[in-house]
């Protein structure tokens, strides 16, 4: 780690690096994230239309491909250790004018999978977006947070403000 | 198009599927997106020590993967064209307590960049929050959103609130 | 093409290679494959069960799978061209005791597309072989075959028996 | 797992899910799978002709491309868990009119291999009909089928009617 | 371009960036080049024991990787375009105590192949390495370099010590 | 491995196949690989110029790509076997006229990562070559050689004329 900056991907130079784990010892690891995507009152009016298989198929489309992503995290992020995921679970809820896509991702390993969680919340929000751009290209992302983590020498995190973004 | 939904990545029943755009011919396309990480007073502050050597080595980290993630949204997004691409240009800054990713998109194609801009966007906002969760987890990505977009039969679109989200 | 043996994937002295197609002309292509996968009568009355829940999410993971398979045939099979597609179709259907899936894909482009479709249906196949695999390991996929193609300098082919997969 | 449905991959509202294996022990698992192209009797002489050479290429290619499809099992079926394999081994043989490619992958890990061989096996398949599609399009793949696999909590499974599809 | 520096890949501020090939009209290219494999004279006498099937089956698997390899270029190379490519020709061979890959790319594009073809034949070169390594890991690769390349606005260029590599 | 060969790569019949380590217990592995890039005289000089910022950008560049390369060297390499790695770490630097990409990788694991370390030395001087090419297409890359291994039942090895290439 750069001593200096606390920044644990930057080294000595301040150059991007990925944390040598190979001194961990595998432990289990917990991580949530939630993403939104507000789509507004037309779009959700929409998407609760026709007996729910619009808002049934553009998640679960999103869904899927949120679990897809969380398995590719170590391609896309530059810096991330390649992992095996013992589960990814995925939910997604229209909840007013918004959808909300939350992650849980697990496994043993020597790092955690908080990036797992975000990349996959972030790529079923993206989908979201995909899905229903035809009737609306100004939709926006948003927050997309980490709700927790467990496991590993930082131990166990939970965002104080969860409920706030739901509000 | 599903005529009664209005979403084009709805077929007759509802069930998601992929636009055919055999239809159509290729055309100059473009598609600019943001991204915004607020990372929060004490991490901005860290990213301008040291000379700026911090922020620029993340900034070019989330620059460099945003590039790659466009070239990829096609394996990420279920619904999306897999495109060959003229141009990706990303551009990052710290703003405040914020990081800024920007990208703009041009191909020449049948369908539109939308998704490979926001893709990246959101793939460089990823990479901005591995490169300093070490520092903060609870840092937050949001909005991610199109900025504007031009070409093909729904012509041009500009987002109007554009300058908001830096405010 | 190795004028002896009349394979076109095969080189003046038997070895594999990519058939050359820089001196074609790009033209409308089309191709429809189908795989069928025997699940046998316990798992088909599951999967009408339940209101017909379980049968559709099972489908629409395959259907979903199949669409993102096609978009990655290039990097498969080894000695298929990279190809940018206009389409790709997939439905999915439990008919008595076998899933049958159905692709079709279309594109602009120098090489016909009839391994984007077998590739894309097999791919579904094989999903919904995951998706049920823990109420009977004996599930048999297959067949999985050409339905037609049109288009390039072959022109079209239909199957002739094509019902009796069904039969 | 949904109690009611008894399909692992759904959850209790039916939807689909990765299996979670995090309380799992990693033990050694073994599958084995094959897929069968039929060629039809004008190919196999073709395939047969020239010494074999032909014949040699068309499989080897084969069996290259069963085993990097293997590694990338988790990349195509949505609800795979991502692996690190201990071995894939992989043979092709030509009997009467019909390739055969017989796929064995072994892991170390929390989940079985069955979907690792099965793809692998596919893909190979895919891989000889893309070999010798020049010839003749109405070439059909099937079955694809698993043959036996051991280890974790299901314990051993063969299938029972092994020889049928060579007779 | 950045104009003071004549770097086509770095900006005006000398950041990397994709070039901009928006404005470009697509002709066809192509581009050879070569990578060599110095196995030394123990392993160069091994592979041409057992009557060249050693030899034979690491050249194979080297020219399968190669073409698999140029198709994936824009996945590796950070600022390389994704490109649909018209062909891909490897050839391998064993001259003296060293392997030789070439490799001829071509497509009708924006920008050139000289990428595709220093790709596919790097990783041919790591192919033969790999499946020589458990007998000499003192085994180097290089040189791996351009031979030609045509099209596009820079035209014709050819490489005047072509055959040095060899003596 | 085929006794009489000593290839590992190769079988009994001299065909090529993953190694089967599920006999071997993991244990802590590193390599170490370098790659050098011959830009000349003039590129070295422009390289230098700017205040270093195109050299800085072009090694930053370099060292991200080598990264991610290392990661997907299972995808690569056909018979690689797909592994979770603890640490990449690259360096880049300009020597005179050459550009020296050097890469260290480690995991604990059942197989070396040789071939991580050279697959990430290999991407990072392509990507050296990519970017400096519009400056001069004769760039050469080579060596790229492993400079030392440890771990698992051969043991230490290291690189006797390790500074050569430098000379």
């Amino acid at each position: 780690m750069d001593k200096q900056s606390g920044f644990s991907h930057l080294g000595d130079a301040g150059e991007a690096r990925m944390v040598d784990v190979s001194g961990k010892s595998a432990s289990s690891r917990v991580a949530a994230a939630e993403a939104w995507v507000n789509v507004g009152p037309e779009i959700a009016k929409k998407l609760r239309e026709t007996g729910g298989v619009a808002k049934g198929n553009v998640i679960e489309t999103a869904r899927l491909a949120a679990v897809m992503a969380a398995k590719r995290t170590g391609e896309l992020i530059p810096m991330c250790h390649p992992l095996t995921l013992d589960s990814v679970d995925v939910t997604g809820e229209l909840a007013g004018d918004r959808v909300r896509i939350q992650v849980s991702v697990s496994c043993e390993g020597k790092t955690g999978v908080e990036m797992e969680a975000m990349t996959a919340a972030s790529v079923g929000a993206l989908t979201v977006y995909d899905m229903v751009k035809s009737m609306g290209k100004g939709v926006e992302i948003g927050p997309v947070r980490l709700l927790s983590k467990s496991g590993g020498k930082s131990g166990t995190w939970q965002r104080e403000d969860k409920h706030d973004a739901a509000g």
